[in-house]
């Protein structure tokens, strides 16, 4: 089926580069791009036509670090740092998904509202109850939100409320990699929570699954001080953070680390040498007081990085808001260092082509991908006749837009949002 | 006329203290608060009831600082340092109010948004043309916004768009004085725009006026080094920035200064022996990197502080955001100088409480004040059956309420909002 769309075009192909296209078109074959361009190919004119009109076509948008579990609590408890907030907040909200049907009322609600604010691709935490983590992603399979989902591994220094021996750590991930044989777009990633939940014997076994079965690995790294110390506590062999995963066979290509606060040169290289992603999540970093994290250095340095909403130390799910938050937070990194802060553009880049390119597209709308889009009516938005030009009606985007404002979404091809 | 109002109330009368009343009632007397509790007191049993169920029924949010010429810009050209900003953005922006059709379209939607977001009351700037800051006043008035207006005073260093002489300043602000008169809601306050902006015979002028009509008077202090230094060079004379308002009659009872981010001791206690109140704008002070403002030493000084959207500096005018941010910031200046962040509580004060003050109100829904308040329906925020306590349903406003969360909005105990 040939999907053809006009609209105002608006995709990223380079990190602070918009190719913006007034009244252009987004043609998808099967669900796969086909073209994107200011005029419309000979072979498709005379087919039938999604018009768009004056609205914004903009690629969708890649939450690539978010915990599902803790969606209960968003935006609430936002008082505590990073480890006291965990065994106040975080453990015991992720605990009550040991309940099937709360876990189904809570992840059916989550996927909702990230497909109606526009995110199609996602990486993200589940707890550690596998029958949970196999129904968000039935939920995501269903409603048509896609990408990578883990049962969460904890086996130390856990919660009363939420528990597992490395033998069921262990037991629970085989039956969950069992139970996602099923899916089509949503496709299992080992996620040990980070290095102090996890034995060394649970790592390693989890580094050996994820070799042997071709797996990738989600986890956190150098986001909080406390944190870190505890890190080389507990691991005094490794002279860095990184290496805890590295000394397991985690740490390899398409590892996604999330927050990356304090990494310093030696380990934002290692990153590059192994092709992993670091994940900015401004507002959790900034929420749990972690710190204001590098992401000016990353980039000048030729490090992969994406944004996450890091729900729910992060307090805003829709990625409009995130973009607002990192190119806030910039800002004050400015203040503090003199690091050149993000503009919109490099915002928008971070949270699609950055992202999406994890699932292996080319950047922006390239023929090939499958078709991830978003459109925006921001025509109640600002002051009639203003006549803005795109680049600037996309930044008063992240500040201005609600979901009420996303008309549609399409997804893998799929239109999961609009009539 | 009485208004007996139903719902879970929830109001604060002193800094970081929340009063909650699940199934309060509010009672007005002709647009007079007559009573605020937990039981309906028996004079008033019988009497029709508007019953607002588990809605959330807070005060009103008064926004002490923004600029309504701004509006067109908003969330718009959000890179640039202060002074570079003024001269791109804001000046040519603010230049267009010279056209009293486009003044009106503009001044319309943007009070319309204050009203939809529960803002009932401000200090707000027009620009330096009399007549526009009339039709937004007019505009205000019509709509049931109140508050306080100043027509800009600003006759040096300004921009080719956006000029007026000393003598055109005064004759405007003459005019724009007596044009005034008809209003009953909204009232005229003196706003130089800020010290480099104004001679010293047009301050003089204004200082005078001031006094023989009994006017208030608003500007901005310490915002930004590069401002700072250039105030320095413009008044050898005077050691600190606000002895460049004090020498003129403008520092007084009642005075308004916006930001105060490099304010240092002196200068606080300066504002605290005239009754100054300093208007916080988080949002725009991280936009245009000027720093991070000392809020919780003003606090703990003892100063009045009060918390402003400072749109278009600000790309965020709804309050409840407004308040997330100065909690956002409040987090990043902990961890660059220690200073304990604002909570939840404190935020909902310094939005609601603290600028009521300004207005002649007691603290909170006190018996007495005029009726200032929103209804928010959270139902669909969240999960189902979660049962939060109020505190934290306030809290998560700020995070996820959007204006069509808001179900109802009283000003001045007129209706403003709702059925």
């Amino acid at each position: 089926m040939t999907e053809i769309i006009k609209g105002n075009v608006i995709h990223t192909t380079r990190l602070g580069e918009l190719t913006c296209f007034e009244g252009g078109w987004l043609v998808s074959v099967d669900g796969v791009i086909a073209y994107v361009g200011q005029t419309l190919p000979e072979e498709y004119v005379g087919l039938p036509v999604t018009d768009y009109g004056d609205m914004l076509v903009l690629q969708s948008f890649a939450d690539m670090h978010l915990h599902g579990a803790q969606y209960p609590m968003l935006a609430t408890g936002l008082d505590l740092p990073l480890m006291d907030w965990l065994t106040a907040y975080a453990f015991p909200t992720e605990s009550r998904m040991a309940d099937n049907d709360y876990a189904r009322m809570v992840y059916r609600k989550l996927v909702r509202e990230l497909l109606d604010n526009g995110t199609t691709r996602v990486a993200m935490f589940a707890s550690l109850h596998d029958e949970a983590t196999l129904i968000l992603m039935e939920e995501m399979e269903a409603a048509g939100l896609t990408g990578y989902v883990g049962k969460v591994n904890m086996d130390r220094n856990n919660h009363v409320l939420l528990q597992e021996t490395t033998e069921e750590s262990k037991a629970s991930t085989l039956r969950w990699l069992e139970g996602c044989r099923k899916f089509k777009n949503v496709k299992p990633i080992l996620t040990p929570r980070f290095t102090p939940s996890c034995t060394d014997e649970l790592m390693a076994w989890l580094g050996e699954t994820a070799r042997e079965r071709d797996l990738y690995v989600h986890s956190h790294l150098s986001e909080n001080d406390k944190e870190m110390e505890l890190v080389a506590q507990l691991h005094p062999d490794c002279s860095q953070y990184w290496e805890t995963y590295d000394k397991f066979g985690l740490w390899k290509d398409h590892t996604i680390m999330a927050h990356c606060v304090h990494s310093d040169a030696r380990e934002r290289k290692a990153m590059r040498d192994h092709n992993v992603l670091a994940v900015h999540c401004p507002d959790s970093n900034n929420n749990i007081c972690s710190g204001v994290a590098p992401v000016r250095i990353l980039l000048e340095e030729g490090n992969w990085v994406a944004l996450g909403s890091d729900i729910s130390g992060g307090a805003h799910l829709p990625m409009l808001e995130v973009m607002a938050i990192a190119v806030s937070t910039s800002k004050t990194r400015c203040m503090m260092t003199g690091d050149r802060p993000l503009n919109a553009a490099e915002a928008y880049y971070l949270a699609t082509t950055a992202g999406h390119c994890y699932f292996g597209d080319q950047p922006g709308f390239a023929p090939g991908n499958p078709l991830h889009a978003v459109v925006v009516d921001d025509s109640s938005i600002g002051v009639p006749g203003d006549h803005l030009p795109l680049a600037e009606r996309l930044e008063r985007l992240f500040y201005r837009a609600k979901s009420e404002h996303i008309k549609a979404v399409y997804s893998a091809g799929r239109k999961v949002k609009g009539e």
